[in-house]
């Protein structure tokens, strides 16, 4: 079970969050709790650490940083046995979750679950710090912002759970954003690919590197919420007594597979067109290195096969923010790449359906251009994958878009 | 070096601490950095075990008040890199300082130093977490509130070090609180002997437990201001170059033994009589074990001669707050103490005197007695030990009293 920074932002919310693992104890299920730092108390030391010296080693930002977990754990520890849970904290370097020394940004090489297993064996509640480790070199070392969840998956992995209940401010995985659709729903369970699809589209739920992790290692993850009161008697997403939420697991456990499971937005999205781009191998790659050189993140990209094999057109989308910078960036890169013209507009909007089911129904787009065709909307861009299929379009449009998509593909139904 | 809360309350203090640092290392010194956690941060984290739960595992109270001083060590390391010096955080579990498993009070049992000393001979400054350690169960423990004084003699006498300098918010130990005397004088030098009664009666700048520790492993300690100018052409009390403060040393190390060192006051002591006592062993151990179950400290004990063998009178002192309390408890335990009446006050005053000199010069007590009599204050009960002399007087008269005795031993000398 772990539980994210607003999850234990006081020792109010530890206290609700303990109510949870009590719940899963008293069930009669074994559990170790992973959590994050207190929120807002990670930003309050790396601001610190910014201020001692903006050129810090990254050894001493980890040590620094990763007190805050410390802290959280001791405390969880603390309000669990107040509960008459046996519980005991442990940090990284205890356990211990061993790390690269690829401090700021480890990786977890290995996690040596003996002392957690034994203790669960022995009825205590282990509680690991998320987020941290410690090298070969026995220094503490952190995995990147939000890698709590990526610890939770390595320590699920590592333990062989069941499952790992990943509790945050939000009860599950929706259809789409209910700010935007009313009829959004809380998905039941969502295969991992759709998940990476759904999280790298905004429906920032899950990091995108825990939930690769969760793919690899065949972890099955549920997100639930904290808030939700620990005691309603409901049925969890795989038929478990306990709170509902959203299963994430593989494709196989899925039985009912809708064509698509949801419909994500992204909007503020500018495209750029390069004209009569020399068609020749390394043009993209020059393109793109010279972007990537300046930080700017790209999102779509669309290339069209050239007329006549000499020219050829290349667009693609960047951050609206991003829009001048991205301009200015090309038209100085002009002597390495050759193209006639350079046009653009900010203001997409980016609609993307998602879903394993597209793999064996075809057709999908060419339904999703129709539906958005009904409604007059005019699409500017399109980018298909495996299971995923987006395009760009005016962002006025954009709203009006996802709803219709949603009721398009039957996600408005109550029993879906 | 140790710097305390106060003195690295803020990224701008540890700033200036560490330029007290940069001067030493400059000056070719190695040195080994020892801090406490940022001033209000450990009464932060102690606030929320305790809103956790009143009644927690010392284990976990540990694990969450260690992780204040894991912060400040990293960011000193941070600044004092910053400053081109090289420097790397030990927390106390990586050098490891090794302790009992006492949890909230536990006490160095070992400092395997080399990690340490081979640091300081490739150059870099090691910055060590105060107040805390690791037991043999791989536990962070703590040695108790200002332990990290105790950190930084223990660590001083690991390393071998010359002197051990704790940094603190006072530019060393007075003849007597310049409130009252502003002619107090600040000593170039005190005997351990002399710091331990100055600290047990009030002049709060050391924790006793690091000054009998320092006397029993010969450390050399120097009290200095964090706030003083770090670079300012001064010279230290041993005679280097360096800021002022108080050496405090083996007496054989004071040339210039003054017969009185420093004057001492502490107001709102209550006195309590016990008459016609029953004269008999164990007497005195009940009453002052009734007293120590209800945790009353007693200050003061004052027993006389009875004058035929049967009855005796007992008089003590506890602090103004704890009167009711101790009268209470004993007219409680009247069955076990057999005595004719209980009496008492508040508002006392304890005026001391304390100075290794005393040894060798009689004499002291009367002229301390003709100095108070001269001003025409009367005393309530004197206390001796070997380098001190205490009265008890009526409260009003405590300013006047201390200002007296300073005067009178010759204190106020510009050149003492």
């Amino acid at each position: 079970m772990k539980f994210g920074g607003t999850s234990v932002a006081t020792v109010e919310r530890i206290r609700q969050a303990a109510r949870h693992v009590k719940r899963e104890v008293d069930a009669g299920n074994q559990v170790t709790v992973v959590v994050s730092a207190m929120s807002g108390k990670t930003n309050e030391l790396v601001g610190w650490v910014n201020e001692s010296s903006l050129l810090h080693d990254a050894r001493e930002y980890d040590a620094v940083v990763a007190s805050g977990e410390q802290v959280t754990a001791g405390l969880m520890a603390i309000v669990l046995s107040d509960m008459g849970i046996s519980s005991r904290s442990f940090a990284g370097w205890q356990v211990p979750i061993l790390t690269d020394d690829a401090h700021g940004a480890a990786r977890i090489t290995d996690i040596q679950a003996d002392s957690l297993v034994s203790r669960m064996n022995e009825g205590v509640v282990p509680v690991v710090t998320g987020f941290q480790g410690i090298s070969s070199k026995g220094r503490i070392t952190t995995l990147g912002r939000g890698g709590s969840d990526t610890s939770a998956v390595a320590v699920a992995a590592a333990v062989k759970a069941d499952r790992c209940d990943i509790y945050t401010d939000v009860d599950g995985v929706y259809t789409t954003d209910p700010r935007i659709v009313p009829k959004a729903r809380r998905m039941n369970k969502i295969a991992f690919e759709e998940m990476l699809e759904m999280a790298s589209l905004g429906a920032k739920v899950l990091m995108i590197r825990s939930v690769e992790l969760a793919m690899a290692q065949k972890v099955r993850l549920v997100v639930r919420s904290t808030f939700d009161d620990p005691d309603a008697p409901q049925i969890a997403p795989d038929g478990t007594p306990g709170i509902p939420g959203t299963l994430v697991c593989d494709e196989e456990e899925i039985m009912e597979k809708q064509i698509v499971s949801g419909v994500t937005l992204a909007k503020a999205e500018a495209k750029i067109t390069l004209r009569d781009v020399k068609d020749k191998p390394g043009v993209a790659a020059a393109i793109f290195g010279a972007l990537a050189d300046e930080s700017i993140v790209v999102d779509m990209i669309v290339q069209n096969i050239s007329d006549d094999g000499q020219f050829t057109d290349i667009t693609f989308t960047v951050p609206d923010s991003e829009f001048d910078k991205a301009i200015r960036t090309l038209k100085a890169a002009g002597d390495r790449i050759e193209y006639a013209k350079i046009s653009g507009s900010k203001g997409g909007a980016k609609i993307s359906v998602v879903g394993v089911g597209m793999r064996s129904h075809a057709g999908v787009a060419s339904s999703m251009f129709k539906a958005l065709a009904d409604k007059g909307i005019n699409i500017q861009l399109i980018t298909t994958s495996e299971i995923k299929t987006s395009v760009l379009i005016d962002d006025q449009y954009a709203e009006l878009a996802v709803r219709a998509l949603h009721t398009y593909y039957g996600l408005d139904k109550e029993d879906a």
